[in-house]
C-alpha cells in the first residue's frame, strides 16, 4: 500500500535516511553527508549570507582569476557602449551612464549574491526613468537614483521581497516585450536622424510618420550598417558552438561575438574620426557632451536651483512621484529573473533589494543614473566564462579608465550605431511565441499577457505592471471566493446522501458560496437528505467559515420539518480545525467511513427512507431496537 | 469501499435519485417533488426575482393581512422615535429622519427581497454620514443620499455584490461594536446636556471630561429615567417568553416590550407638555425645528448656493469624498447580515444593492437622509409577528401621518430620552464575548477584530473597515504565496523518495516556494533521490506554476552529476492540467502507485542504490536485462 502522508516536522523529515544504499560501491549520499563540516557559528553564517564575497574569496585561485580577468575585460568593453546608449535613451549626457556602470559592479562585487548579474544602466530602467526626469534639471536623475536606492533598502529591510512573487511570468514577459517595443520604437527615430520628444507610443508613431520626409539618409545608412554588422557577428557565436576541432578558431569566434558592441563602436568611431580629418562636418549625428574626468564623490543635493525656479525636496519628491517606487521594482525584477536562471535557482530577494539599493545610493553620490542587472549582460557573462563576481572588479576598472581618459573619443561615436546596439540587444526580449502558446493552453494567462502588453505600450510600462499585478491578485482573491466545490448525490450501501467536497481551504469569502451550493442541492431533496462535507482537502478554516458551517446545520434544521431535520456530517475534517466549529444538534464529526455509514443508516431509519427488510437488517447490524409501526 | 468522487455536471449531479425511499409509506422527497409545478417562462422568473412583491402578493390572505397590520403599526411607532434620534445624531432636523423612514419602506415593499428588513435611518449610517455633512449646507445630506443611491445601483448593475464576501465576520462584528461605542459616546454628552462638536473619539472624551462640570442634572435625570424605563420594559419580553398559560398577559407583555421606544417618547413628551403649561422653560433640552408638512417630491439640487459661496456639483463631490462609496457599503452590510439570519439564509446582494439604491434615490427626492435596514428593527419585526413586506405599507402610512400632523408635538420630546433610545438599541451591538473567544481559538481572527475595532474607534469607522478589508485580503493572497506543502522522505518497498504534497492549487506566487522547499530537501540528499509530487489535492495550476515545475526538473538535472540525474515524478496530477507542463527528460507523469514503484525501482537500479540481490530480483520482476559490473 502506498503509505499515507502524515504531517511531520520538516527538519526531521528532510533528514535523509537512505536505507538501501548499502550494497554496490557507488558513492552514496550518506557518504557525502559525512564529509560536511560542522555548522558555522551564527554570526559567521549571517556574515556569509549578507556579504557573499566571503563565501567565494577564501577559495579564490589563479585559474578563476584568469577566467574572471578575461570575462571582466570583455564585459567592460561591452558595458561601455551599452551605458552610453542607455544614457542617451534616458536623455542624459553619456558620462552619467558610465558612472553607474563603474560604481554598481564594484558594490555588487562585495554584496552581490547572484554570480552573473552585472549591475549597470539598462534600457528598461532608462526608459522608465526618462519619464520622470525629461525636461527637468539633471540633478533630478541623481536624486531619482538616490531615492530608488533608499526605497530598495527600505523594502529589503521590511522583507517586502515576497511582493515580487505576485508578478506572474506572463506579466513579466509581456512587460519586457512591451519595453522592447517601446525602446525599439524610440530608437527608430534616432536611426532616421529625426529629433522630437512626445509622450506615448501612438503620438510618437504618428509624429514619426509625419516627419519621415526629414529622415537623414546618412544616419539611416550608418544604422543599417551597424545592425547588419551586429547581426552578422552575432552569428559567429553559433559557429563557435559548432566548431569542435579548432580551439583557436572557436575562442576567436566567441570573443568576436561577445565584443561585437565594442567592435561596432570602434569601427564607427574610427570611421568618423578619419572622416573628420578631411571634412568639417559629418552628414550623420554624433554623440556629444563627453568630458574627460573622474567622477567626484559627493552627496546628491536635495534642493535644486535653476535660473527659473527652486525645487525643495518635497517638490522634487512630488515631481518624481511613483518613479521612486517603480524604478526599484523594475530594476529588481530583472535581477530576480536572472537569479532564477542560475544553477542555484534560488534568489534571496530581500538581500538583492539591499544590494541594488546600496549600488544606487553610492551611484547617486558619483552622479550615476539608476541601475540594475540586465539580460544582455547575463548572456555575455555566461559566454565569456565568468567564474565569480571578481570579474566586476576588472570591469569596474575598465569603465573607470574609459571615464577618465577615453571620454573625449566618445564624441566620435555616431548616435545611429548606439541605437543599433540597443535595438539588437532588445530584439531578443521580444517574445511573441509565448502569447500564442498561452492562447492555446491557458486563456486566462493569455488575457493577463495581453492586458499587460497593451497597457504597457499605450499607457507606460509602470502603469501596465501595476494594473496587471492588481488584476492577477484579484483573480487569486476570487479563487478564495469561488473555490472548487463538488456537490453531488452519492450512495453508500444504497443510502443516498449529498456529498460536498471543497477543493481548498474554506475561508470567509467562500462560506456563503458553500452554503448556497449545499442549500440549493438540499432544496431539491426537500431537506430530507443527509449532507456529508468531506474535508480531506481542506487545509485551512477561519472563524467566519467555521461559524458558517454551524449555521449551515441550523439552516438544514430550520428548513426541514421538525420531525426529520437533516443531519450534517463533517467527514475527515483536520482535527486541529474541528474545535472552531460550534456543535449543534444535527452536526457530527466523523473520521471513518464506517462511522459515516452508521450515521446514514440511523438517519434512514429515523426518516423512513429504507424499506422494512433493510430496516430490520440494518437495525440488527447496528444493535438498535426495532420499532415496527 | 467509500466511492471516489468524480467531477460531474452539477445540474446533473444535484438531480435527486433517491433509490431507497420505496418501502414504508412516509412522504418521500420524490413524492413532494412530483407536486412541484412546471418551471415558469424566463421573463416571469426574472420578474419574480427582480420584483419580489409578485412572489407573495398572489397568495396574500386575511390572516397575513391582520398580522402585517399589527406589525406595521408597531414598527411605525418604533421607527418614529428612532428616526428622530438618528436625525439628531446626523446633525439634521428631525423631519429628514422621518422622510427617509416613510419612503424607504414603501419602495422596499415592492422590490425588497428580505422579509424582515425595514429600511429607514440607522445610527450607523447617521454616524458615518455626519462626518461628510457636518458644518455644510443641509442640501449636502440629500445629495449624499442621492449619490449613494446611484453608487448602490452602479455596484448592483456591475454585479459587484461579491466584494461584500471579502468582509469577514470578525471585521463586521468589530465594526458594529466600534459603531456602538462611538454612538454611545456621542450620546453621553447629550445625556449630560453638554454641547460641543469635535472630531475623533479621543478629542471627544477629553472634551467631555474637561466640560463635565457644565453637566445639566435635569437632562441626566431624564436620561437615566429613560434608560431605566427602557431596560425594565425590555425585561417584559422575557416574561412574555416564559408565560405559557395566560395568552392575554403574554401578548400584552410582548406589545409593551416592542413599543417601549414609543412609550418613553410619549411619557417624556406628555411630561414636558404638562410642565410647559405651568412654566416658561424646562430645565432639560427639547428637540426642536419640527415643522408639520408633507414632504415635496423634487429632484435634489446639484448646485448649492449659500450666502458665503456657491458649490458646483464637482465641488460637492469632492467634499463628500469617499462618503458616496462608504455609505452604500455600510448600509448594505447590515441588510446582508440580516438576510443571513432569515430562514432562507441566502441574499442576492446585487438585487439588494439595487433596491437600497432605489430607496436612497427616491429618498433624496423627498429630502431624506441615507437609509438602510437595522438590527434593532429586525428584532422588533420578528417579535411583532411580521409575515410579509406588506407591513411596510402600514408602517409608511403611520410615519407619513406623523410627518404631516404630529411634527409640532415632536418639539416636546426631550433630547435625553432620544439619546436613551439610541444607547439602549446600540447596547446589544456591543459584543465583547466574541474577541475573547477568538483570542482562544483563532489568534489571526482576533488580530483582525482588534485591528478593525481600534482603527474604527480611533480613525473613523470607514477607515477601519477599509484597512481591515485590505489586511484580510492580503492574508488571503499570502495563503497563495505560502500554501501548505508537506515535504518529507518516504519509503516504498525500501526505496526512498522525497514526497511533496501541495495542499492547494499551485499558482504563480507559490511556485518559487515549492521549488525552494524541494531543492532544499534535495540538497540534503545530494540530488541523488527521486522526487514525487503528489498532486491529488491540486485544484488549479497556471502557466507560471507549470513552467516552474518543468524548471524544477531541470534544476534537479543540473545539480546532480550527469550520470545520475534525479527523476521528478508527478503523481496523480489532474489530467486537464498536465498539458500545461513542458515535458523534460527527467519528468514523468504517473497515475497509479504501481507505476511510481516501477519508476523508483528503475531509478534505484540506475543509480545503484540497491544491493545486488534486490537488483536482480527487481530486474527480473520488471523484465529488465541485468548488467552486473
Amino acid at each position: 500500500m502506498y503509505p499515507q502522508l502524515e504531517p511531520e516536522l520538516e527538519e526531521k523529515a528532510t533528514k535523509v535516511r537512505l536505507l538501501t544504499s548499502t550494497g554496490t560501491g557507488t558513492k552514496s549520499p550518506a557518504h557525502s553527508e559525512a564529509k560536511k563540516p560542522a555548522p558555522a557559528p551564527k554570526w559567521k553564517r549571517a556574515l556569509l549570507r549578507h556579504v557573499p564575497v566571503f563565501q567565494w574569496l577564501p577559495a579564490y585561485n589563479l585559474e578563476w582569476g584568469i577566467d574572471d580577468f578575461i570575462a571582466g575585460i570583455t564585459l567592460g568593453l561591452t558595458i561601455i557602449p551599452e551605458s552610453i546608449a542607455c544614457a542617451l535613451l534616458a536623455g542624459l549626457p553619456v558620462r552619467y551612464g558610465l558612472c553607474s556602470a563603474f560604481i554598481g559592479p564594484l558594490i555588487y562585487l562585495i554584496f552581490g549574491s547572484i554570480d552573473k548579474v552585472i549591475i549597470g544602466p539598462t534600457s528598461l530602467v532608462a526608459l522608465v526613468s526618462v519619464q520622470f526626469t525629461v525636461g527637468r534639471p539633471i540633478e533630478f536623475a541623481f536624486l531619482l537614483t538616490f531615492l530608488s536606492g533608499i526605497v530598495d533598502i527600505i523594502m529589503g529591510s521590511l522583507r517586502m521581497g515576497c511582493i515580487f512573487e505576485f508578478i506572474s511570468m506572463p506579466v513579466i514577459k509581456a512587460f519586457s516585450s512591451a519595453t522592447a517595443v517601446l525602446v525599439i520604437e524610440s530608437q527608430i527615430k534616432v536611426l532616421l536622424g529625426i529629433k522630437y520628444l512626445v509622450p506615448g507610443l501612438i503620438n510618437s508613431v504618428s509624429m514619426l510618420i509625419s516627419q519621415i520626409h526629414k529622415a537623414n539618409m546618412a544616419d539611416l545608412a550608418m544604422g543599417v550598417f551597424a545592425i547588419s554588422f551586429l547581426l552578422l557577428i552575432g552569428l559567429l557565436d553559433r559557429v563557435a558552438n559548432n566548431e569542435k576541432r579548432h580551439k583557436a578558431l572557436r575562442i576567436c569566434c566567441r570573443y568576436l561575438s561577445t565584443s561585437r558592441n565594442t567592435l561596432i563602436v570602434l569601427i564607427a568611431g574610427i570611421f568618423s574620426y578619419i572622416c573628420l580629418c578631411y571634412r568639417e562636418q559629418l552628414p550623420y549625428t554624433l554623440s556629444k557632451n563627453s568630458l574627460s574626468s573622474f567622477p567626484n564623490f559627493t552627496l546628491p543635493v536635495f534642493t535644486i536651483e535653476t535660473p527659473e525656479r527652486t525645487y525643495s525636496f518635497w517638490q522634487i519628491m512630488r515631481e518624481l512621484n511613483v518613479g521612486i517606487v517603480v524604478i526599484p521594482i523594475v530594476g529588481i525584477l530583472t535581477n530576480i529573473s536572472i537569479g532564477k536562471l542560475t544553477p542555484k535557482g534560488m534568489v534571496d530577494t530581500n538581500h538583492e533589494l539591499f544590494t541594488v539599493g546600496l549600488c544606487n545610493i553610492f551611484g547617486a553620490c558619483v552622479q550615476a543614473m539608476p541601475s540594475s542587472g540586465a539580460f544582455s549582460r547575463y548572456a555575455i557573462s555566461t559566454a565569456s566564462g565568468l567564474r565569480t563576481p571578481m570579474a566586476n572588479l576588472y570591469l569596474g576598472i575598465v569603465v573607470l579608465l574609459a571615464l577618465g581618459y577615453l571620454s573625449p573619443w566618445f564624441n566620435y561615436i555616431p548616435e545611429a550605431s548606439l541605437a543599433a546596439i540597443l535595438i539588437c540587444s532588445l530584439y531578443t526580449l521580444l517574445d511573441f511565441k509565448l502569447p500564442v502558446r498561452l492562447w492555446r493552453e491557458s486563456k486566462r494567462d493569455f488575457g493577463n499577457w495581453l492586458l499587460c502588453f497593451v497597457v504597457c505600450v499605450l499607457f507606460g510600462v509602470e502603469v501596465g505592471l501595476l494594473v496587471s499585478i492588481i488584476v492577477t491578485a484579484m483573480h487569486l482573491l476570487f479563487l478564495w471566493a469561488r473555490p472548487e466545490i463538488l456537490v453531488k448525490i452519492q450512495a453508500l450501501d444504497d443510502m443516498q446522501f449529498i456529498s460536498v467536497v471543497p477543493g481548498n481551504g474554506i475561508y470567509f469569502p467562500a462560506i456563503n458560496y458553500l452554503r448556497e451550493r449545499v442549500l440549493k442541492a438540499c432544496t431539491r431533496a426537500d431537506f430530507k437528505i443527509t449532507v456529508v462535507i468531506d474535508g480531506h482537502k481542506i487545509t485551512g478554516l477561519d472563524y467566519t467559515a467555521a461559524q458558517g458551517i454551524s449555521k449551515l446545520s441550523t439552516d438544514l434544521c430550520r428548513n426541514s420539518d421538525a420531525a426529520s431535520s437533516a443531519l450534517l456530517i463533517l467527514y475527515r475534517f483536520p482535527t486541529h480545525l474541528q474545535h472552531l466549529i460550534d456543535l449543534t444538534e444535527n452536526l457530527v464529526f466523523c473520521d471513518s467511513e464506517a462511522k459515516v455509514k452508521e450515521f446514514l443508516t440511523q438517519e434512514s431509519l429515523r426518516n423512513g427512507y429504507i424499506n422494512l427488510k433493510e430496516h430490520i437488517r440494518a437495525s440488527i447490524d447496528l444493535g438498535y431496537k426495532i420499532e415496527i409501526e
